[in-house]
């Protein structure tokens, strides 16, 4: 434990790397992936749980929270981590990407973003300066720059409009979180610059000059298709400086994840584990499961034998059952189990890494989840 | 650990008495509350959550798992027990209830009940023989006869004629559970007669003639009141054996189970704790909490300071957010909660009939439990 953030590699094996990010709420093993507890739970887990599937960071959204149950009300209530039951480091998102895509008459303008809350319809504005406020006020341990996620498609001059506004309210934030930051808290900067090589660069190298404790790549898995994202993850990661934290926004599958690892990407956050588990997928060493598939009604097999995770033992016939009949402990299970094997994933990635063996590592398990070992979706 | 079916009276304090049912799988306090596990899962909670609360022994529906998913597939995969990972005694229904309350187009005769299955329509018939052969294929520790539930409210001759017939259907299982029952297993009768005292002493003395390892009491909690419920147990319970478990079927709220435990009654089911814990409700020490209400959602008491149960230590305002946010973890701790709270109060019924003290704590918890002090439904 220390009260600083930090981070440090530990291995390197081409350019995926192993390390830990430390902090006053403890140790982030990297490369690491953030299960998303959108409203303060990650959802149909107990937090203990999420605790035990091996996860030593969860993300939490801004614009949820700030809407409900509110910011000031969190805060008065001993802050974030004491509401939700989760001692751990939280990273919180800046609530950008969700007032684009839940909010309503949303307006954007140099100040910031006005829009209609999605629950009750009242008028709120996010500044960067506001963005800041909140996630101090949550007490999340990372915390995000506002930025604009720019849409996809868009044209060059579009991109690049977005991503100049985008590094005009990263230094707002800056100056923000300087103000009110606690100690051990770190600020990351987030690259944009849509399937932009150039802009991607530029965007990059003006957060640098600015300065945060760790880097973020935005605006993908936004409809760009795989390739076009890793190139962007590839060309980004490359300018990013190493001795600082480099996380992929909103991805992904385990085929994404293993892939953006090569490049020496460190951190990722997806709600794939859960909601696939609420929509009765697995994902287990052996492939991605449908539990509703029939052929599982009499399959005695438990979930996944290569998983140490207490849910994937239960066997796939009580599993195909359950989910079947619209049973919770269905929806329990699985998020438990594929939060678990995200886990797992990620685990076996550092020891692969650690030991120079990540490229055959992430070919074998990468076969595993080719299109044709996997159900139906 | 016994291999035989085995039933002892510990202490008694007036008609309340406190004791335990001994079998293959495990000790069962009494009283004792069953959480209701309707489709192999006791809903929205882990097996080894409901064991942690303190629970020996749960129901399981018989019409439900003959429905979905078959009681001769739960038979090939082992038994009920491994199926839904549950390793202490499991008392499943007859099926009889729920084929009256939830099938389309029955037909009742001598033979038995023909029926539509609610899921997907199937024709099946239903008989007292069947009844203990899916009772035996899910491996049930206690079963029940199958009966006619006597609708409510039914004049004298409807209700005789309702009872003779389930006495005759008691008789018709005895024989069949004397082939199939296996070591340590109990088979229950069921004691009928709405609410005509002279009817519930006849079909209590037929039972007894017959000869069950218990005897449970049945069409009650249906809509004739509390009085009128408490009146045929304490007349019901009088007839019945000493040395033989009492079950209230069905029954109830803490004030229910309270003033039958005053009457001699053993054992309850009941879906409350569950349901309601699903429907944002909470059973604490302190009485009945619906946690959607405002009053809430700033408050930093734990749910109920008073229960060692985990997720009653979580607070209310926290709970709050997450029933108000429609969040399935508000659903699985609450569920969890209500469990607890039923075991504990049972735990704390033992203790003080074991002390001679029982009338005054019913006392104070149904005070407790008084209308005014509880939050609107």
């Amino acid at each position: 434990m220390t009260d600083a953030f930090a981070f440090t590699v530990a291995a390197r094996d081409g350019k995926a790397r192993a390390g830990a990010i430390a902090g006053p709420r403890g140790m982030v093993r990297t490369p690491a992936f953030m299960p998303v507890g959108t409203g303060a739970t990650v959802k149909a887990m107990f937090p203990e749980d999420v605790a035990a599937a091996g996860a030593d960071i969860i993300l939490a959204n801004t614009y949820h929270l700030m809407l409900r149950p509110g910011a000031e009300r969190i805060a008065k209530l001993g802050g974030l981590h004491r509401f939700m039951h989760w001692d751990k480091p939280i990273l919180t998102d800046s609530g950008g990407y969700q007032v684009m895509s839940l909010a309503k008459l949303r307006r954007i303008d140099e100040d910031g973003v006005t829009f209609q809350s999605h629950i009750d319809g009242a008028t709120l504005t996010l500044t960067p300066e506001r963005a800041i406020e909140v996630q101090c006020l949550l007490g999340a341990d990372i915390q995000m720059v506002l930025d604009e996620c720019t849409p996809f498609p868009a044209t060059r001059e579009e991109a690049d409009a977005s991503l100049e506004m985008s590094l005009r309210w990263a230094r707002r934030c800056k100056t923000a979180f300087s103000g009110h930051g606690g100690p051990g808290q770190a600020l990351f900067g987030i690259v944009q610059g849509s399937v932009y090589p150039e802009l991607r660069e530029k965007s990059a190298q003006a957060l640098i000059e600015t300065g945060f404790d760790g880097y973020a790549i935005g605006g993908l898995a936004v409809g760009e298709g795989q390739a076009a994202m890793l190139d962007m993850v590839e060309v980004t990661a490359a300018i990013l400086p190493q001795e600082r934290p480099r996380y992929l926004m909103g991805v992904g599958t385990p085929d994404d994840l293993l892939l953006a690892i090569a490049h020496g990407i460190d951190m990722f956050d997806c709600v794939m584990p859960t909601r696939s588990g609420r929509h009765c997928q697995a994902f287990t060493w052996g492939g991605k499961l449908n539990l509703r598939n029939a052929r599982y009604a009499d399959d005695a097999t438990p979930l996944d034998p290569e998983s140490s995770c207490p849910a994937a033992q239960y066997e796939r016939a009580y599993l195909h059952h359950l989910v079947k009949s619209g049973e919770t402990l269905g929806a329990m299970l699985l998020s438990y189990a594929n939060v678990q094997f995200y886990q797992e994933l990620m685990a076996r990635a550092r020891e692969a890494i650690e030991q120079g063996g990540f490229a055959k590592f992430s070919e074998t398990v990468r076969r595993r989840y080719a299109d044709a070992n996997n159900d139906a979706g």
